[in-house]
């Protein structure tokens, strides 16, 4: 290949319809909604006037009725609600205690989708396994009538990469200590905080009649699991009593929560920018997600308020059901729309936290990574470094990343987040206005600049 | 007066027994002690083997046995156990929802003495007050049939002065309900966290029958506080459930245990220093006072290592029992001890968690300021400032203080101490060994200065 034609090749692949104009707007717009505190007093809504609200819950609904109240009062057009039908799991009494060699209290909270020991509880002796695979490659006659604990510990890394590894061991714990005949599962919690709680998190899901449903199954404290090793390390024999007693209900309902800024010039096509409204139910879901509603909704607002004739394309936010269980309300907006999934040009959700956005990825085929980058010019100006081309877009995005459907991240410094991940602890306190003021300037510029470019990025 | 006289004044103030001998081999052995993981190693043992260990519990009299076995496994003398009677109460169900305008679950911890609300709860309207003294001129047409809030937040300071000021609402609140005609009365916990738990502690204790008993009372987490405020300024009313059902048993026992290193030439004279054993149920006593019993155990044991022939004086290790809930065992100790309480030199308690020294402060007779301030001069040293004379000695030297008893106090940094104070997270991950180190340092040189010095502090 020639220098010449290389260079060619090069300014095709660079060849984009965001003019130095659009930028421009979009810098400007950003550092307007950086000033504002419309996301802030939106996560301050959703958390004070419904609190909690757990997929499939009353309080899931209250929080439906919430959103579409507060994106008609912002203005936005085709607001509306599309519900779909999942089996609820609601918490009840949990308890723990160390029997044998001494009593003490511990500080347990049950995982999404445990069975019930019944209101007796049971007891056992504990057996320690320091990793999930420890457990799993055990021989069955040391876990067989034990309660087990799996003891590993998760690395706080900036971004949020040690979550994976150590959420296996909270999909998987009670399944296969059923499987070797255990009498329940303990795991240390998903998290980084050595503060006194428990964090919840839903176990693998049964989705099938007659699927193995797992012994009864809970997280325990950071500060609780150093306190078993430290007995277990004195001590023969330590037996622990649990009681936990959640239901589950086999029919609820969840839903979407949709509205729009319609496109002037190409209004089938999609710019889809998302947050889950349900949360778990022992905080009030201000990290998780609520940073994540009031990020997408404020940028949206800017956007919209900045072009009355609106956007080239449309924007859609998507405020999805039912995440914490297994994304369910991102399953059902795939299926929803699959014949429209062709237009989606770009989507991202907003779904850890709000700490500062420190790198813009993209996640596209190879040869738009450039184009796709164009998207992220004004979040680099803001802070953010050189991205990856390894972006999810986000949890509530997996099945239209499957589908085809281009995403960008917005990657958020999620250092702290897995502090207050699925705690009692998730509050509003916890979150830093600024740094949410941050989040909301970098997706406005982003948003604007993808629906007024006429870009593809597939 | 002369120049001459006033300058043979001073040096007659100045003068001690104390000689930089004495204080070179001192500092030579806070050094040493500055070295050693003994502290913390007892308080690891005490929080782990033992645990939670509420005044008049099963659970503090293993405390109890602990000690025991503690002091004659390291060398102590003249080990005891000196119970006392004492009305018991212990931790039952707690339970609180905001019912209107929405159901919220809300994070309360009773206060130790509350009545319970029975199995079914009181629900009722919150009528919110700023202030311990706004709740107490209110009229009482505002409190009655009410669940009232205390929402006064406590000052975080580096010496703990904010504390008195904050309890107070702990103390008082449930009283001045009960006169007003309220069902139940909430406060904003004694604390100075923003982690969602609610801190426990002693109301104004109830010693005589007759006595009004109060309302039934609990504690709210900080961020509970302010959720509540967040909807009480956009709803008109407000209506909260609580259950509480602690119980309250007439008779229990507590008790001080007590251990000696006998002094050679003056075995009667009393060098004091102590502790608490009992700690608060909700979490595992680390730093309230866990820190304080590893401190003092450990800084007698470095001078009973470093003078096989014993000091001068008698040192006496007090681990005090139910100081939680109302300095009762200070109160036995100074009332048996009463014909001796001459014989005590100087006196004092660590009961303030881990954080560093940082000043040395007196509490004798204006004249013996100077000499007392003497046994903390290898103190200053390591990095502590000059003191005052409005020492304390900790909560269990009041009766000693009030009997005329010199009284000092090195004093600890506890910018972080009410973060932890009487809530679940008061756990042994939370002290770090090096500064809890520094205390042990601090505290050999004191008891080795006070112990070996002929100097008199009254």
């Amino acid at each position: 290949m020639t220098p010449a034609l290389t260079l060619l090749l090069s300014l095709q692949a660079l060849a984009q319809t965001i003019s130095p104009q659009l930028e421009a707007r979009a810098a400007l717009l950003a550092s307007q909604a950086e000033q504002s505190n419309l996301g802030y007093s939106i996560v301050e809504s959703l958390t004070t006037e419904v609190g909690p609200r757990l997929a499939g819950t009353e309080a899931e609904e209250r929080a439906r009725n919430w959103a579409v109240a507060k994106f008609e009062s912002m203005g936005f057009a085709n607001v509306r609600v599309e519900t779909f039908a999942l089996p609820v799991w609601e918490r009840g009494v949990e308890w723990a205690q160390i029997t044998a060699p001494y009593p003490q209290p511990l500080v347990v909270t049950a995982l999404g989708g445990s069975i019930s020991t019944g209101p007796d509880g049971v007891e056992g002796e504990l057996a320690s396994f320091p990793s999930l695979n420890a457990l799993a490659t055990a021989p069955a006659e040391i876990v067989k009538g034990k309660i087990i604990l799996v003891d590993e510990v998760m690395t706080r890394t900036q971004d949020g990469s040690g979550y994976s590894v150590a959420a296996a061991k909270r999909r998987q714990a009670a399944y296969i200590a059923e499987e070797k005949g255990a009498l329940a599962a303990l795991i240390r919690s998903v998290g980084t905080s050595s503060h006194r709680f428990a964090h919840t998190g839903q176990m693998r899901r049964v989705t099938e009649v007659g699927e193995p449903q797992g012994v009864p199954a809970a997280a325990i404290s950071a500060p609780d699991a150093d306190q078993l090793q430290r007995i277990l390390a004195a001590h023969s024999s330590l037996r622990l009593r649990l009681v936990l007693t959640p239901e589950r209900r086999p029919a609820g309902v969840s839903g979407n929560v949709i509205a729009e800024i319609p496109g002037r010039e190409a209004p089938d096509e999609i710019v889809l920018i998302g947050a889950h409204l349900d949360s778990w139910d022992l905080g009030t879901g201000a990290v998780d997600d609520g940073a994540g509603v009031g990020i997408v909704m404020a940028a949206a607002k800017a956007v919209m308020d900045a072009m009355p004739n609106g956007p080239r394309r449309t924007i859609r936010v998507v405020l999805f059901g039912a995440e914490e269980v297994g994304v369910v309300g991102g399953k059902a907006y795939a299926e929803a729309y699959a014949n429209e999934l062709a237009n989606h040009i770009v989507a991202s959700e907003s779904d850890f936290g709000a700490g500062r956005i420190w790198r813009f990825n993209t996640g596209v085929v190879e040869d738009k990574v450039q184009v796709a980058q164009a998207l992220g010019s004004v979040v680099r100006s803001m802070g953010a470094g050189p991205g990856s081309n390894a972006a999810t877009g986000g949890p509530d995005m997996k099945y239209l990343r499957e589908a085809g459907v281009p995403v960008v991240g917005l990657e958020q410094n999620g250092w702290d987040y897995f502090d207050l991940h699925h705690t009692p602890n998730d509050t509003l306190d916890k979150i830093d206005p600024q740094d949410l003021a941050q989040n909301v300037a970098a997706w406005t510029s982003f948003i604007y600049l993808a629906a007024n470019s006429e870009d593809s990025y597939r």
